[in-house]
């Protein structure tokens, strides 16, 4: 498969190319880095990534920023960071991408534990991470074709535990790696409308 | 109580601002209507709002657009429409009057069943739903002095489905009335971070 990993440079990103780029061709997008360049808050550069790539079997994102910070300060410029930034920004994808996609493709987004389970000064994250799995319930009942989409919730990885420290306190991690299976199956199984937890 | 009633002219508010107003002071607040004038889409328009108000023992908020329209056919700006609108003008009221909220006062904000049954040409619908499920569910973990936050999702009311005919085949309406208990439940009951289901 032709699959378009965007956020190929991430944490999340790097080991999903390493997992899926050992039976698939994956074209590799970042905003700053990575062979293809496209900023996801953006329609005219993301049309113009698929007009570049043309019908690709796979989308993957692996990207996305929202705002942290205490409720008690936080202000409707700051929630709306995570809107249009990791919930439009990956929706503006599968609604671009899906005239890319060919026959029996996937779409697969990215979440995370947030969405289930709250942490402070993450509201912001959790209403996207929720916004992000209810998208794509109700687009899989919407894509023809065998079209699917779907989204993989990742808990924090271990090798971004580091940079998240103090935000996840006893949540067990889990391996980058571990975190590439399920987008894995979302590309190469047949379910839709599906997120995959990883925790 | 002293109650802020966003939307107090529409399907759902009515019945609220019916229900509440039997034992509470209503402050009823709408767009173009009603007695207090606000737009939620506008910080500066909530704020003097709450200036003008004071104090408030509850935040009501029933009120909020999505866009509909089929996924093939659906872009970002679309898209956004929601966001902005129903989810980002819900969490700017709470946001905005968190500091307007007395002690052990409550907010209760509005999502709806497609959040959990997705229709046809309803994926921003679902999404917007969600995210502001998701919202109260952490919002309610940094609200401090025994403030609450919850929502009310409501199917289809018996009023609206003319409105909205073709859009829920199969659902079982509600009556407003029955949809203004749960508001009642939010707003005198003791339970936060909760979704409380009307269908
Ligand atoms: N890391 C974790 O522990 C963890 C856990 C659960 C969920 N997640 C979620 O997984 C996703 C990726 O996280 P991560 O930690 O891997 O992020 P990351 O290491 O910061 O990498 C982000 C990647 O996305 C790309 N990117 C950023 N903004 C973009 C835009 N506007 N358009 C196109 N590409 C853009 C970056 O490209 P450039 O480098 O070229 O700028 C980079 O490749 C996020 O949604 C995050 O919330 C992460
Ligand atoms: N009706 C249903 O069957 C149903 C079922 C489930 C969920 N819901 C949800 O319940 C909420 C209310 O629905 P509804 O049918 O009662 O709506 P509606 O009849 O259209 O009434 C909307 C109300 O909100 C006010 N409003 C609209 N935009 C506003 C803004 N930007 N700032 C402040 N006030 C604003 C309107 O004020 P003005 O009239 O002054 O403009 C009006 O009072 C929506 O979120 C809807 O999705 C409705």
């Amino acid at each position: 498969m032709k699959i378009l990993l965007v956020g190929a440079s991430g944490a999340v990103g790097r080991a999903i190319a390493q997992t899926l780029g050992e039976t698939h061709t994956i074209v590799p997008v970042g905003r700053t880095s990575g062979a293809y360049r496209a900023d996801l808050t953006d329609d005219a550069s993301v049309t113009a990534l698929f007009r570049e790539v043309g019908t690709v079997d796979a989308i993957v994102s692996a990207t996305g920023h929202v705002h942290f910070g205490p409720l008690a300060q936080m202000n409707a410029a700051q929630f709306d960071i995570g809107l249009q930034d990791k919930l439009l920004g990956q929706v503006r994808l599968a609604l671009i991408g899906q005239h890319y996609l060919s026959d029996g493709g996937s779409i697969t987004l990215t979440s995370g534990i947030v969405a289930e389970e709250p942490i402070a000064q993450g509201a912001n994250a959790t209403a996207v991470n929720c916004a992000i799995e209810g998208f794509v319930r109700a687009a899989a009942t919407e894509l023809r074709g065998n079209r699917r989409i779907n989204a993989v919730s990742p808990t924090v990885l271990t090798e971004s535990l580091e940079r998240f420290a103090g935000f996840f306190p006893g949540f067990e991690s889990v391996p980058a790696q571990r975190a590439a299976l399920a987008y894995q199956r979302s590309v190469e199984g047949v379910q839709t409308g599906r997120v995959y937890r990883v925790w």
